[in-house]
C-alpha cells in the first residue's frame, strides 16, 4: 500500500477523465469526488472503483458529455432526466438543485431518472450537511438481493443516505439495504474470516456467517430481515414512480451495464423559519447523550454515524491517500 | 377470544372517550382508529392498547381537548405544536396537513413537537396512500434500545412508515428500528418459543434468540445492527430539530409518561406534474416482479409490505374483530 498526496491523486484522475472527453471543470470535480471518497476511508468506491467507472464509460453505459435536464416542475418538487450522464456528477447537481428548492420552499425534492451509479452514496449527504441542510437521498440498484421469503435476487440494495448538519461534526448515515455488500463478503473470504454477524443464507437455506457460502447462494441478508427487504421495495417504488424511471427489476445484473437507475434527493433546512440556534443545540445534546452512555465494551465510546469518517479523513489528508500499487499502475496507464 | 362487529367496538370505545372529555366527533374518530388497528391485525396497538391509552389520559400525559397549533410556516414546510393532545388525532391531522401542502407545492412536510404516542404508526401511511399520495412519517420514542456499541438504552425504536399508493393494493411499510418490540419478546416468552432470528444480547453480551434473556439484559437489537442504530439516531435528530421538540434522551422511560414526542410527516404525489398513468404501471410491475420471483419455500409467494394486512382486514371485517374477554370487560367497565 502506497500513500499519495490528495492533489496528485485528483490531478491524475482528472487527466484520465479529460482524455475520456470530460470538460476540464467536470473532470476536476469527478476526480475530486473519487479522491474524497478514498480520503474518507470508503476504499471500495474511491480510487479502487475508478477502473470500473472508466469501463462503464468505455462500454457506453455512462455518457460523459451530457448533463441532466429538467422534465417537469411543480413547486418544491421536480423531475429530471439524467440522460445517462456520469452518476456522481448528476447526483451532485441534483442535490444542489434540491438544496436550492429547499431554500425557496422550506423543503425541496428532485426525482432523477436515467442516471448512473453515483459511486459513494454518502457524498451527497456530506454535500447537504456542509451546506447546512438536512439531506436525504437514495438510489435504486440492479437486482442483487432476494426479498424476504424469496430465493432469487429481484430487489436492490438501494443505498439510503440521511445527513444532519451539525457544526461540531455532521451526522451522515450511508446504508445499503443488504447487511454486507458482495465486496465485503469477498474481503472477509480472502482474509479467511467469518462475518461478525449472520450475513445471508447458505445453499441449504440456513443463516450463516460464512462469506463464501453466501457468495455461492447469492442470498445475502437484507438489514433487519423482512424490514430491510420492505424498505428496499418502497425506496425502489418511490424513486421509479416519481422519476418515471427504471425500477430495480428492469436493470441489468451485470455491474458494468447497470445504467439508467432512478434516484431521489430531498433537502430541508433546520433554520427554514428563521435563524434558529435551538436546532444545533438539540443536535449537540443528542450526540452528547450517545457519547455519555455506557459502552458495550469497556474503554470504547458509542459513536454517531459519520464520526469515524472525520478521523479517517484527517489521517488520510495528513499521511496521503492509501493507494493499491496495482490499481494505481492501471490508472496511470490509462 | 371473542369476535365483535366493527361498529360495536367503535361505538363502545367512542362512549369511553366521550366520558373522558372528547367531543363526539373526536371520540368517534379516535375509536375508529383503534378499531381499524385491530381490524388490520395489529393487535398490540388496537383494542388491547386502549386501556393504557386511557391511563395516559387519566394521568395527564395526554390532554384530550387540545388540537395542534401551527407555529411557523415557510412554503412547503410547517412546524406545529401538538400541545400534548391525543397522539393519534394529532398525527391524523398532521398527515392531512402534509397532504394539503403537497397538493399546493408538490411535496409537503410537517414537523410536530409536543405530541403523544400515535398508536399504530402505519395508520398515517394508509391515510396518505388512500388519498393517492406517497406518505413518509416517523416518530421518536422513549429510550428503549441501546445504540450499536452501547450497553444502555439511549436511543428509541422510532417507528418509520413509508407508504406508496397503488390501486391494486397500497404498499405500506411500518417498521420500528428494533428487530422485535418488548411486546413481541413477551409474547414469544409466554408461548415458550425462541425468536426466529437473533433478537438481542443476553446478560453476557452474546447474541441470542431467547426472548427472556433479552428482556433481562434490556438489550434488544436494532435492525441491521449498526445500520438501524444509525437510522434511529438520525430520525430522532431530524424530528426533534425540525419540530424544536424533545429528543429521545429527554423522554421518560415509563411508557405511561412517554409524552411530548416529536414527529415528521411528509407527503408527495406521483401525479403532481399532471395525470400520470405511468407511475401506477411502474408500481404494478414492481409488485409483479416480486410475486413472480422464486420463493424461498415452495408453495409460498413473496409478499409486499401491507399485502397481508389486506387479507387480515377482509377476514376481520367479515368475522368480527378479535377481542380478548378480559380486555373487553375492562373497557366496558370504564
Amino acid at each position: 500500500m502506497h500513500r499519495l498526496p490528495f492533489d496528485e491523486v485528483q490531478h491524475t484522475l482528472a487527466a484520465v477523465l479529460s482524455k475520456l472527453g470530460f470538460t476540464p471543470g467536470r473532470a476536476a470535480t469527478g476526480a475530486r469526488l473519487f479522491a474524497e471518497t478514498t480520503c474518507d476511508g470508503v476504499y471500495t468506491h474511491g480510487i479502487n472503483r475508478f477502473p470500473r467507472y472508466v469501463a462503464t464509460i468505455r462500454n457506453g453505459s455512462v455518457i460523459v458529455d451530457t448533463e441532466p435536464r429538467r422534465i417537469a416542475a411543480f413547486g418544491a418538487l421536480e423531475r429530471w432526466d439524467g440522460r445517462r450522464g456520469p452518476g456522481n456528477l448528476n447526483a451532485l447537481a441534483m442535490m444542489d438543485r434540491a438544496l436550492a428548492l429547499s431554500r425557496e420552499h422550506g423543503i425541496g425534492c428532485v426525482a432523477l431518472a436515467n442516471t448512473n451509479h453515483w459511486m459513494r452514496a454518502g457524498t451527497y449527504g456530506w454535500q447537504a450537511a456542509e451546506a447546512g441542510f438536512i439531506g436525504i437521498c437514495w438510489t435504486n440498484t440492479m437486482p442483487n438481493l432476494p426479498p424476504w421469503g424469496g430465493a432469487e435476487r429481484v430487489i436492490g440494495n438501494n443505498p439510503l443516505v440521511v445527513a444532519v448538519p451539525r457544526p461540531g461534526g455532521h451526522v451522515v448515515l450511508d446504508i445499503a439495504m443488504s447487511q454486507f455488500s458482495y465486496g465485503q463478503l469477498e474481503s472477509y473470504r480472502k482474509r479467511g474470516e467469518m462475518l461478525p454477524v449472520d450475513g445471508g443464507f447458505d445453499l441449504e437455506g440456513n443463516l450463516t456467517r460464512d462469506p463464501g457460502a453466501i457468495e455461492r447462494s447469492w442470498r445475502p441478508l437484507p438489514i433487519g430481515y423482512w424490514k430491510g427487504s420492505g424498505l428496499s421495495i418502497v425506496l425502489d417504488m418511490i424513486a421509479a414512480m416519481m422519476a418515471l424511471g427504471k425500477a430495480t427489476h428492469q436493470l441489468s445484473h451485470d455491474p458494468v451495464f447497470e445504467h439508467s437507475v432512478s434516484q431521489m434527493f430531498l433537502a430541508m433546512h433546520p433554520a427554514a423559519f428563521g435563524p434558529e440556534p435551538g436546532a444545533a443545540q438539540i443536535a449537540d445534546a443528542i450526540i452528547a447523550s450517545l457519547h455519555n452512555s455506557k459502552p458495550a465494551s469497556e474503554g470504547r465510546r458509542v459513536r454517531y454515524p459519520g464520526e469515524e469518517t472525520l478521523r479517517i479523513r484527517a489521517e488520510n489528508r495528513k499521511l496521503g491517500l492509501p493507494v493499491e500499487p496495482a490499481v494505481w499502475a492501471e490508472i496511470q496507464a490509462m
